[in-house]
């Protein structure tokens, strides 16, 4: 029953949804708009959008469902200018990676009787690097889906529809759905995500000092280097958002790493450092 | 003029020699060893060697090229004992990951008119689980395999020669070879090669105990997370050695990490954060 989805920000994961639900045999029509044109013509070109739009308002209006994929602070201005146009027959979704401060948003600006329902999402799934041309449809194929999802915006008949019908076409795309409390969402991430992003640009930033103007220096680690160096060409401008949202749980994580790394450092030469590594191992047992 | 080789240790590194050999075309014999006789029986029926042999001694008695491929401590009790056995019409040669207690022990060991050659050497490859049975004939397919050569290896003709013929294999199995000094090469996996793997080491063990009790938690993080903490599956029997002999170039190096950490951690929502992203992006420009 949804028939008309416009993609606010065709970026890679944007990109990726247009993609992915063709792939998965959404017939509708997709709009897309893209702050800068250029990359909505490629994700035109690519065959995520039937049209372009030029105004994300306008586009969102003639839309059942939205989909702000877009930064953090982005999607906040975004759920401010929408929320007084869209009424109770439009659903709004996102994919941002932080929940809290886009649920409180939600719950002031949406979920009400003569307001669009507003269901706070996120696609465990990415790439490095980001843009449209880079999009996949596959990208959320086997990739969990975390909701946070408010019981107020499924309050009518026709909200409830929506909100059913986008979780639908999230697991026909390939993901499983997991739902969790906004805070306890932004706790975990911060672990499992944004934890190990940070230590990857820290680790590269210090090597680029270390050994950066020796190229043939870096070819010497390897596998292993590649992979733990690879989230350091992660743009700045998506995780500037995600460090200002989630600030106090990412601070915690990586201060908790900081000492764990101190630890290990001083008993290189004990025999904790065979607990640390049995402690390991039990995180990647199969 | 090699024609042959005794390979002794036969876990991952050892057995995937073997088969690197093979599949390079070195069609004379490879015995192999190893402390436990199951592991060569495994490398034997994979095609790595021709023979298991009984004794370590005896194997490079026979051969031409010794290769050593067990932990650290375990090369240096083997290059004593084959050091008084062993005459210049022999090479030893080894793989481990820390070089300067290594070439020191051949400088006393090795390297005189009525002694074998050594040759310090260092692949850069691996994987994060050891044993004959992940053997890979194309392990060192565009891998860096470093060596810490002595000139005094080189001092004869024969020695010369059989030292030149080891570098050709390893050229033929696919490394591209590169010679440094053993303290500087300690020095330089300490950054891009230790670290990682402490870090990845250190990561788990606190995810482990953030989320370890929740397993469908660990799917939540997907690749990324999946690529960071891979080598936390690497054993300790390995590298404890390397933290034992590798010692204050890791710990400088994790203190590094530490102070880039904190680093980050107190910029969370300065301008700062931009400038780590940025330097973070140059190492992995490309």
């Amino acid at each position: 029953m949804i028939e008309r989805i416009a993609i606010l920000g065709t970026g890679l994961l944007g990109t990726s949804v247009g993609l992915a639900l063709r792939a998965a045999g959404f017939r509708g029509s997709i709009a897309g708009w893209n702050r800068s044109r250029e990359a909505a013509q490629t994700a035109l070109a690519m065959g995520a959008l039937d049209s372009v739009a030029a105004d994300p308002v306008e586009a969102a209006r003639e839309s059942q469902v939205a989909v702000l994929a877009v930064p953090i602070y982005a999607t906040l201005d975004l759920m401010e200018k929408l929320a007084g146009v869209l009424g109770p027959e439009h659903l709004v979704t996102d994919v941002g990676s932080t929940k809290r401060v886009i649920s409180e948003a939600a719950a002031r600006l949406y979920n009400t009787p003569e307001r669009a329902a507003f269901l706070p999402g996120h696609p465990m799934a990415g790439k490095e690097r980001g843009g449209a041309a880079l999009a996949d449809a596959n990208l959320f194929r086997g990739a969990v889906w975390l909701f946070t999802d408010d019981p107020a915006a499924r309050r009518s008949p026709q909200s409830a529809a929506l909100v059913q019908g986008w979780r639908e076409w999230v697991a026909a795309m390939g993901s499983k759905t997991l739902d969790l409390d906004p805070v306890r969402h932004d706790e975990l991430v911060a672990w499992v995500s944004h934890l190990p992003q940070f230590v990857a640009t820290a680790l590269s930033a210090l090597l680029e000092e270390e050994v950066g103007n020796a190229p043939e220096l870096k070819d010497v680690g390897g596998r292993a280097l590649r992979e733990m160096t690879r989230l350091g060409a992660s743009p700045y401008s998506m995780w500037r958002d995600i460090a200002h949202t989630n600030t106090e749980a990412v601070e915690r994580a990586l201060l908790a790493l900081e000492q764990r790394l101190a630890y290990l450092r001083e008993n290189l030469r004990t025999p904790v450092l065979r607990e640390e590594f049995e402690q390991a191992n039990r995180f990647r047992r199969e």
